[in-house]
Protein backbone atom coordinates (compact mmCIF):
# COMPACT_ATOMS: atom_id res chain seq x y z
CA UNK A 1 0.00 0.00 0.00
CA UNK A 2 1.91 3.28 -1.30
CA UNK A 3 1.15 5.91 1.82
CA UNK A 4 -1.46 8.65 1.38
CA UNK A 5 0.54 11.73 -0.26
CA UNK A 6 -1.10 15.66 0.69
CA UNK A 7 -0.43 16.79 -2.14
CA UNK A 8 -3.67 15.40 -4.35
CA UNK A 9 -5.97 17.75 -6.18
CA UNK A 10 -8.43 17.07 -3.39
CA UNK A 11 -6.67 18.32 -0.85
CA UNK A 12 -5.56 21.11 -2.15
CA UNK A 13 -9.41 21.47 -2.86
CA UNK A 14 -10.03 20.59 0.93
CA UNK A 15 -7.07 23.12 2.06
CA UNK A 16 -8.75 25.69 -0.33
CA UNK A 17 -5.79 26.07 -2.50
CA UNK A 18 -7.91 25.29 -5.61
CA UNK A 19 -11.37 25.77 -6.56
CA UNK A 20 -14.30 23.81 -6.92
CA UNK A 21 -18.08 23.65 -6.75
CA UNK A 22 -19.28 22.66 -3.86
CA UNK A 23 -22.65 21.09 -2.98
CA UNK A 24 -22.53 20.06 0.69
CA UNK A 25 -20.10 20.02 3.51
CA UNK A 26 -19.52 19.09 7.15
CA UNK A 27 -17.58 18.59 9.81
CA UNK A 28 -16.02 15.21 8.01
CA UNK A 29 -17.47 15.35 4.61
CA UNK A 30 -17.25 17.83 1.17
CA UNK A 31 -19.44 16.63 -1.98
CA UNK A 32 -18.38 19.29 -4.95
CA UNK A 33 -19.17 18.57 -8.89
CA UNK A 34 -16.82 16.17 -10.72
CA UNK A 35 -14.78 18.66 -13.13
CA UNK A 36 -14.67 15.75 -15.95
CA UNK A 37 -18.48 14.57 -15.68
CA UNK A 38 -19.35 11.01 -16.79
CA UNK A 39 -23.14 12.63 -17.29
CA UNK A 40 -25.08 15.71 -16.58
CA UNK A 41 -24.85 15.97 -11.98
CA UNK A 42 -21.75 13.97 -11.93
CA UNK A 43 -20.52 14.33 -8.25
CA UNK A 44 -18.12 13.59 -5.89
CA UNK A 45 -18.34 12.97 -1.87
CA UNK A 46 -15.21 13.03 -0.24
CA UNK A 47 -13.96 12.66 3.35
CA UNK A 48 -12.10 15.70 5.05
CA UNK A 49 -9.52 12.81 6.95
CA UNK A 50 -7.29 12.22 4.09
CA UNK A 51 -6.61 8.18 3.12
CA UNK A 52 -5.70 6.91 -0.68
CA UNK A 53 -8.95 4.81 -0.93
CA UNK A 54 -11.04 2.90 0.77
CA UNK A 55 -8.46 0.20 1.37
CA UNK A 56 -6.69 2.16 3.87
CA UNK A 57 -9.31 4.56 5.39
CA UNK A 58 -10.75 4.97 9.07
CA UNK A 59 -13.59 2.46 9.22
CA UNK A 60 -14.98 5.18 11.11
CA UNK A 61 -14.29 7.82 8.52
CA UNK A 62 -16.50 5.38 6.33
CA UNK A 63 -19.33 4.87 8.44
CA UNK A 64 -19.75 9.07 8.21
CA UNK A 65 -19.07 9.27 4.99
CA UNK A 66 -21.03 6.69 3.17
CA UNK A 67 -24.75 8.65 4.19
CA UNK A 68 -23.04 11.25 3.02
CA UNK A 69 -22.74 9.80 -0.27
CA UNK A 70 -26.73 8.43 0.35
CA UNK A 71 -27.91 11.89 0.56
CA UNK A 72 -26.49 13.31 -2.39
CA UNK A 73 -27.40 10.34 -4.23
CA UNK A 74 -30.90 10.51 -3.53
CA UNK A 75 -30.65 14.84 -4.53
CA UNK A 76 -28.70 13.93 -7.83
CA UNK A 77 -31.30 11.73 -8.61
CA UNK A 78 -34.26 14.45 -7.92
CA UNK A 79 -32.33 17.36 -9.33
CA UNK A 80 -31.82 15.49 -12.80
CA UNK A 81 -35.38 13.51 -12.92
CA UNK A 82 -32.76 10.81 -13.18
CA UNK A 83 -34.41 6.79 -13.49
CA UNK A 84 -31.41 6.00 -11.29
CA UNK A 85 -28.26 6.23 -9.95
CA UNK A 86 -24.54 4.63 -10.39
CA UNK A 87 -22.23 4.91 -7.34
CA UNK A 88 -18.44 3.72 -7.98
CA UNK A 89 -15.37 3.80 -5.94
CA UNK A 90 -11.80 3.10 -7.81
CA UNK A 91 -8.77 1.60 -5.79
CA UNK A 92 -5.30 2.09 -7.27
CA UNK A 93 -4.80 2.98 -11.22
CA UNK A 94 -5.70 -0.15 -12.40
CA UNK A 95 -8.91 0.15 -11.19
CA UNK A 96 -9.33 3.27 -12.70
CA UNK A 97 -8.35 5.74 -9.72
CA UNK A 98 -6.86 8.66 -11.15
CA UNK A 99 -6.67 10.68 -7.91
CA UNK A 100 -5.42 9.36 -4.67
CA UNK A 101 -7.97 10.87 -1.99
CA UNK A 102 -10.47 8.48 -1.02
CA UNK A 103 -13.82 9.53 -3.32
CA UNK A 104 -17.18 8.58 -4.24
CA UNK A 105 -18.46 8.73 -7.80
CA UNK A 106 -22.09 9.31 -7.74
CA UNK A 107 -23.53 9.95 -11.39
CA UNK A 108 -27.13 10.10 -12.28
CA UNK A 109 -28.29 8.01 -15.13
CA UNK A 110 -31.24 8.08 -17.35
CA UNK A 111 -32.52 5.00 -19.49
CA UNK A 112 -30.63 4.44 -22.70
CA UNK A 113 -27.85 7.20 -22.21
CA UNK A 114 -24.77 5.84 -21.75
CA UNK A 115 -22.22 7.28 -19.54
CA UNK A 116 -19.48 9.43 -20.91
CA UNK A 117 -15.41 7.93 -20.68
CA UNK A 118 -14.31 8.53 -17.22
CA UNK A 119 -11.07 11.50 -16.71
CA UNK A 120 -12.54 12.62 -19.77
CA UNK A 121 -13.23 16.56 -21.09
CA UNK A 122 -13.20 19.49 -18.66
CA UNK A 123 -16.41 20.80 -18.45
CA UNK A 124 -17.49 24.61 -18.64
CA UNK A 125 -17.74 25.37 -15.17
CA UNK A 126 -20.63 28.07 -15.41
CA UNK A 127 -22.46 24.88 -16.45
CA UNK A 128 -21.49 22.79 -13.14
CA UNK A 129 -22.66 25.80 -10.91
CA UNK A 130 -25.68 25.63 -12.69
CA UNK A 131 -26.07 21.75 -12.23
CA UNK A 132 -25.17 22.61 -8.60
CA UNK A 133 -27.46 24.87 -7.74
CA UNK A 134 -30.47 22.08 -8.97
CA UNK A 135 -29.07 19.53 -6.85
CA UNK A 136 -28.02 21.54 -3.92
CA UNK A 137 -31.86 22.78 -3.99
CA UNK A 138 -32.75 19.18 -3.91
CA UNK A 139 -30.55 18.26 -0.69
CA UNK B 1 -39.63 5.17 -5.37
CA UNK B 2 -40.28 1.21 -6.00
CA UNK B 3 -40.74 -0.23 -2.42
CA UNK B 4 -38.59 -3.18 -1.22
CA UNK B 5 -39.82 -6.55 -2.34
CA UNK B 6 -38.82 -9.33 0.30
CA UNK B 7 -39.36 -11.93 -2.71
CA UNK B 8 -35.60 -11.09 -4.14
CA UNK B 9 -32.73 -13.23 -4.48
CA UNK B 10 -30.57 -11.99 -2.16
CA UNK B 11 -33.32 -11.82 0.50
CA UNK B 12 -34.21 -15.71 -0.29
CA UNK B 13 -29.79 -15.84 0.24
CA UNK B 14 -30.56 -14.74 3.28
CA UNK B 15 -33.70 -16.53 4.56
CA UNK B 16 -31.93 -19.86 3.37
CA UNK B 17 -33.49 -20.94 0.94
CA UNK B 18 -31.14 -20.63 -2.20
CA UNK B 19 -27.15 -20.88 -1.22
CA UNK B 20 -24.21 -19.28 -1.83
CA UNK B 21 -20.80 -19.32 -1.29
CA UNK B 22 -20.61 -17.14 1.28
CA UNK B 23 -17.36 -15.28 2.69
CA UNK B 24 -18.51 -13.72 5.75
CA UNK B 25 -21.81 -13.45 7.96
CA UNK B 26 -22.22 -10.89 10.87
CA UNK B 27 -24.85 -9.76 12.91
CA UNK B 28 -25.85 -7.02 10.14
CA UNK B 29 -24.04 -8.22 7.02
CA UNK B 30 -23.37 -10.79 4.72
CA UNK B 31 -20.37 -11.35 1.81
CA UNK B 32 -20.87 -13.83 -0.66
CA UNK B 33 -19.43 -15.08 -4.21
CA UNK B 34 -21.12 -13.04 -7.20
CA UNK B 35 -22.34 -16.02 -9.22
CA UNK B 36 -21.95 -14.02 -12.58
CA UNK B 37 -18.59 -12.67 -11.61
CA UNK B 38 -16.65 -9.80 -13.55
CA UNK B 39 -13.57 -10.94 -12.24
CA UNK B 40 -12.07 -13.74 -10.75
CA UNK B 41 -13.20 -12.90 -7.04
CA UNK B 42 -15.97 -10.59 -7.83
CA UNK B 43 -18.11 -10.83 -4.33
CA UNK B 44 -21.18 -8.98 -3.28
CA UNK B 45 -21.62 -7.20 0.53
CA UNK B 46 -25.65 -6.82 1.62
CA UNK B 47 -27.15 -5.61 5.06
CA UNK B 48 -29.60 -8.19 6.55
CA UNK B 49 -31.80 -5.13 6.90
CA UNK B 50 -33.91 -4.99 3.37
CA UNK B 51 -33.54 -1.91 1.51
CA UNK B 52 -34.00 -1.87 -2.47
CA UNK B 53 -31.00 0.14 -2.90
CA UNK B 54 -28.91 2.51 -1.24
CA UNK B 55 -31.76 5.46 -2.14
CA UNK B 56 -33.63 3.91 0.74
CA UNK B 57 -31.40 2.63 2.55
CA UNK B 58 -31.33 3.39 6.71
CA UNK B 59 -28.08 5.46 7.17
CA UNK B 60 -27.20 3.39 10.27
CA UNK B 61 -27.13 0.43 8.56
CA UNK B 62 -25.16 1.97 5.70
CA UNK B 63 -22.63 3.19 8.19
CA UNK B 64 -22.21 -1.05 9.55
CA UNK B 65 -21.93 -1.93 5.72
CA UNK B 66 -19.10 0.05 4.69
CA UNK B 67 -16.52 -0.87 6.64
CA UNK B 68 -17.25 -4.86 5.74
CA UNK B 69 -16.88 -3.48 2.46
CA UNK B 70 -13.55 -1.91 2.70
CA UNK B 71 -12.57 -5.42 4.90
CA UNK B 72 -13.69 -7.65 2.08
CA UNK B 73 -12.04 -5.30 -0.64
CA UNK B 74 -8.59 -5.69 1.44
CA UNK B 75 -8.94 -9.38 1.80
CA UNK B 76 -10.16 -9.82 -2.27
CA UNK B 77 -7.02 -8.12 -3.34
CA UNK B 78 -4.76 -10.06 -0.53
CA UNK B 79 -6.06 -13.39 -2.14
CA UNK B 80 -5.46 -12.89 -6.39
CA UNK B 81 -2.74 -10.57 -5.71
CA UNK B 82 -4.58 -7.45 -7.65
CA UNK B 83 -3.51 -4.12 -8.96
CA UNK B 84 -6.61 -2.19 -7.55
CA UNK B 85 -10.29 -3.07 -6.43
CA UNK B 86 -13.40 -1.96 -8.21
CA UNK B 87 -16.05 -1.01 -5.69
CA UNK B 88 -19.77 -0.67 -7.23
CA UNK B 89 -23.16 0.41 -6.28
CA UNK B 90 -26.19 0.59 -8.76
CA UNK B 91 -29.14 1.95 -7.77
CA UNK B 92 -32.13 1.09 -10.55
CA UNK B 93 -32.03 -0.33 -13.80
CA UNK B 94 -31.05 2.17 -15.73
CA UNK B 95 -27.56 2.15 -13.42
CA UNK B 96 -27.55 -1.74 -14.35
CA UNK B 97 -29.59 -2.93 -10.75
CA UNK B 98 -30.44 -6.57 -11.79
CA UNK B 99 -31.65 -7.73 -7.59
CA UNK B 100 -33.57 -5.20 -6.04
CA UNK B 101 -31.80 -5.79 -2.41
CA UNK B 102 -29.10 -3.23 -1.70
CA UNK B 103 -25.26 -4.61 -2.65
CA UNK B 104 -21.86 -3.32 -2.82
CA UNK B 105 -19.72 -5.25 -5.85
CA UNK B 106 -16.10 -5.77 -4.93
CA UNK B 107 -14.37 -6.98 -7.80
CA UNK B 108 -10.44 -7.24 -7.97
CA UNK B 109 -8.43 -5.66 -10.84
CA UNK B 110 -5.36 -6.40 -12.75
CA UNK B 111 -3.58 -3.92 -15.20
CA UNK B 112 -4.28 -4.59 -18.66
CA UNK B 113 -7.57 -7.18 -17.68
CA UNK B 114 -10.95 -5.37 -19.15
CA UNK B 115 -13.93 -6.40 -16.84
CA UNK B 116 -16.64 -8.79 -17.92
CA UNK B 117 -19.70 -7.37 -18.48
CA UNK B 118 -22.37 -7.35 -15.56
CA UNK B 119 -24.92 -9.90 -14.90
CA UNK B 120 -22.95 -11.92 -17.57
CA UNK B 121 -22.99 -16.27 -17.58
CA UNK B 122 -22.86 -18.36 -14.18
CA UNK B 123 -19.66 -19.40 -12.97
CA UNK B 124 -18.58 -22.74 -11.73
CA UNK B 125 -19.87 -23.41 -8.76
CA UNK B 126 -16.76 -25.68 -7.51
CA UNK B 127 -14.50 -22.85 -9.08
CA UNK B 128 -16.37 -20.06 -7.00
CA UNK B 129 -15.96 -22.02 -3.92
CA UNK B 130 -12.03 -22.40 -4.27
CA UNK B 131 -11.97 -18.51 -5.02
CA UNK B 132 -13.71 -18.26 -1.56
CA UNK B 133 -11.48 -20.46 0.50
CA UNK B 134 -8.51 -17.74 -0.51
CA UNK B 135 -10.86 -14.98 0.08
CA UNK B 136 -11.83 -16.15 3.86
CA UNK B 137 -8.43 -16.84 4.37
CA UNK B 138 -7.05 -14.01 3.53
CA UNK B 139 -10.00 -12.02 5.95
Amino acid sequence: MTAYDPNNIFAKILAGDIPSVKLYEDDDTLAFMDVMPQAPGHLLVIPKTGSRNLLDADPAVLAKLIPVVQKLANAAKDAFDADGVYVAQFNEPAAGQTVFHLHFHVIPRHEGVPLKPHAGGMADVEMLKAQAEKIKAAL
